[in-house]
């Protein structure tokens, strides 16, 4: 019989502890940061009824990208490639009984059938922050201080991103009223401008020409230009700036600044990619040129909960990746050192089995995370997989110490070693939790 | 337009915040045993190439239970329904890198297309606990260790659950040696002691009779009885007793009983579904008679590393789900009251916003979970949203609170409120869940 493969399937990735270490670091400030806002933590299941994705979320992900395929009772069904219509599913399933307004977070894998390359990959995982029932840019500011406190949190600094920010009902009158497109022309200028730092400016200029047609394409761009060369929303065209959706812009941004947000500002270029959008839309960027890339973004979307057959509600959300997040932080040099979650490594020496054994039932009560050697191996071999496995501690235990109860405690990442009691064993690594935890926390800001 | 259904994939559940919140308790419960025990966690992807399956998790997964689809790309691939083989291909991948014994867990989603009924659902959560590189029955008695703490751990004591232990070569041995069945008649053998209680004993008696065939049925099934009469491990037929791998159960039970494990048992009866087992095999079964269920199970496995082309390792493990947990915690009166993760509501009262958006994110910024309200609604409809959210404390905020910086301060469980300065509400606050974790750590024996 031929060998199977030992890797993973393609586009995806093994978590082997070092790198779920990782992973474990950041869904941790995910959920602190979510919690601290009041956002309580739901789950959803894998699979969808494919029509879910049809219905919004763009013919990209459905024709293309889905997970999808029948199941034996004949139901075509996606593996879900986003959570948004899935957590609309959820609060329309009890759209009267829930409190309002809901606020809601999860923390889940997704797949797409995308080429894999850096930073995108077919399996996924994400953070989504979900605010149902605020139909006012409050509740879009709590979202975007969101995004930013989840960024400080792990210690980022304003200058290492920025917030673009715009809305979809100024995008529509931009459309229309400013550049006169109807309903598909704007649809194809969106997906133009949502691709425009990926092509070149003749590319993007030809493309424009095509969307405009034969007659307008000239006065066309020209009033582009004037709206990419806006430096600030008040430089903006007349058409655009004294639409009544500006009114929200200029509302968003004043409690921003009263929140402290500086680097949050207003992009008209900004589209977002996917269909549900109504109101604001936002995304962070990494300013960091080696890694100039989107971290995260999202934006208000009114109309999927009354899909599910329940009354509308208004909701606002964005959910960052964890492996954006990851690029991000390693660009930015801000990812912690891990060591194992085993606290300590009992190394059994001759005569010892029974007093280790019983030792590491005594150190698990208190809530040592112990890890006891069964392998009657020498003792350096023992010690070499304590080193491997980066635990910061080993205590021995043979037939003397077993008599004496006192054990030599040794510190890995030093020469240090002392000889303890079971009580000074169980002070020591505890003090050093606290102190492991408490420097965590004074990332969060 | 017809709406779409609001309610989740068939034989699948929505995890709605309270919901959530049991399965989050049992989550970090499974998590703290695990890392007690210095078991480190990974993550695999929710897809693996079908043959992975096919090779060892036997043919009633692979043909009728996987959700099994082509890709894109033309791969057979499949929702992983179990983790086994998953983390047998993890070790592979990395046979010469990683340090022995290792000792390795993962939280994760399975699905098996399934009828639904209850305790069984079509997506369904595991703890896979697995243990690599110890061929000893010592390292099958630390997991059986762990699946006894893991039930003491939710305060379960001894007399609410039973643990069935046998062995694939004593199986053998029985089979072979004792039986005189040949490989094809002990596997259909095998099956039926696995069927053994869910059919009557007529049923059980035919289908053994057609195994044995014409001739030595009668005396086949006298042998059976002989069998299922044996009391303690010492009654059994002297072919069965005499076999090799019966002194490694003898060392097992010795190991346990030294442990403090008192309610594991012999049962030459258990045989476990999986094809892959090799050695140890063990169920834990609940003994209330209102759910009188399997928990969870496991055992040796000592044949799978090798199939993905690494030199072969010994291993073995165990896997309780979520599902059959919380129904054993259910049927005990094991499982706590939950309230909300959100700790504090501020109620913002006339002229109060800007006081009530500073004090929630100097709370943030001392880490309590502050949820505030940004609707304008009146002061009773703000409180009645955290009630029904189940949030502990109340924070008002207007005018008068933001110049005198004393906030009335409501303890929703009671009529109990006072007027603290925000110093107070963060020490009043901490303290509460101080107690309440040091409450989660006394289950924990």
């Amino acid at each position: 019989m031929t060998a199977l493969s030992s890797q993973p399937y393609k586009g995806t990735r093994d978590y082997y502890p070092a790198e779920k270490r990782v992973q474990n670091y950041i869904f941790s400030m995910w959920r602190r940061v979510s919690e601290q806002y009041g956002y309580e933590e739901y789950g959803t299941p894998l699979l969808e009824p494919l029509e879910v994705y049809a219905a919004k979320s763009g013919q990209e992900i459905v024709n293309d990208q889905t997970y999808t395929f029948m199941d034996r009772g004949d139901r075509q069904v996606a593996i879900r490639p986003e959570m948004t219509p899935s957590v609309s599913r959820l609060v329309a399933g009890k759209r009267q009984e829930m409190a309002y307004p809901a606020r809601l977070y999860s923390i889940a894998n997704f797949m797409r059938y995308e080429r894999p390359q850096r930073g995108r990959e077919r399996e996924f995982w994400q953070l989504n922050v979900d605010l149902f029932g605020v139909d006012d840019v409050r509740a879009d500011a709590e979202i975007i201080s969101m995004g930013n406190d989840l960024l400080r949190a792990f210690g980022a600094t304003s200058e290492m991103y920025e917030i673009k920010v715009n809305n979809r009902k100024v995008i529509q009158q931009m459309m229309s009223g400013y550049l006169g497109l109807d309903t598909a022309q704007s649809e194809q200028m969106m997906k133009l401008f949502d691709r425009k730092n990926k092509i070149d400016a003749a590319d993007f200029r030809d493309q424009a020409l095509g969307i405009f047609g034969e007659s307008g394409g000239q006065e066309g761009l020209s009033k582009i230009a004037a709206l990419l060369s806006a430096k600030t929303i008040n430089d903006l065209p007349a058409e655009v700036l004294g639409c009544e959706a500006m009114a929200e812009v200029r509302e968003l941004f004043t409690i921003l600044i009263n929140s402290g947000i500086t680097s949050a500002k207003f992009d008209i270029t900004l589209m977002r990619g996917l269909d549900y959008y109504t109101g604001t839309v936002f995304e962070f960027f990494d300013t960091d040129p080696e890694n100039n890339r989107s971290l995260f973004g999202g934006g208000r979307y009114d109309g999927l909960v009354g899909l599910f057959g329940a009354e509308p509600i208004s909701a606002v959300g964005f959910a960052p990746g964890l492996t954006t997040t990851e690029l991000f932080l390693a660009s930015h040099k801000l990812l912690p050192v891990f060591h194992s979650t085993t606290e300590v490594y009992l190394v059994v020496l001759e005569g010892g089995e029974a007093a280790a054994s019983k030792l590491a039932r005594d150190l698990r009560a208190e809530g040592v995370k112990t890890e006891l050697d069964i392998t009657n191996r020498k003792t350096d071999k023992q010690i070499k997989t304590a080193l491997k496995k980066d635990i910061p501690f080993i205590i021995f235990v043979g037939a003397e110490e077993a008599e004496s109860q006192l054990y030599p405690f040794k510190v890995t990442a030093s020469t240090e070693e002392k000889t303890l009691s079971f009580e000074r064993i169980v002070s020591t690594i505890k003090d050093r939790r606290i102190k492991r935890e408490s420097d965590i926390d004074d990332l969060f800001v």
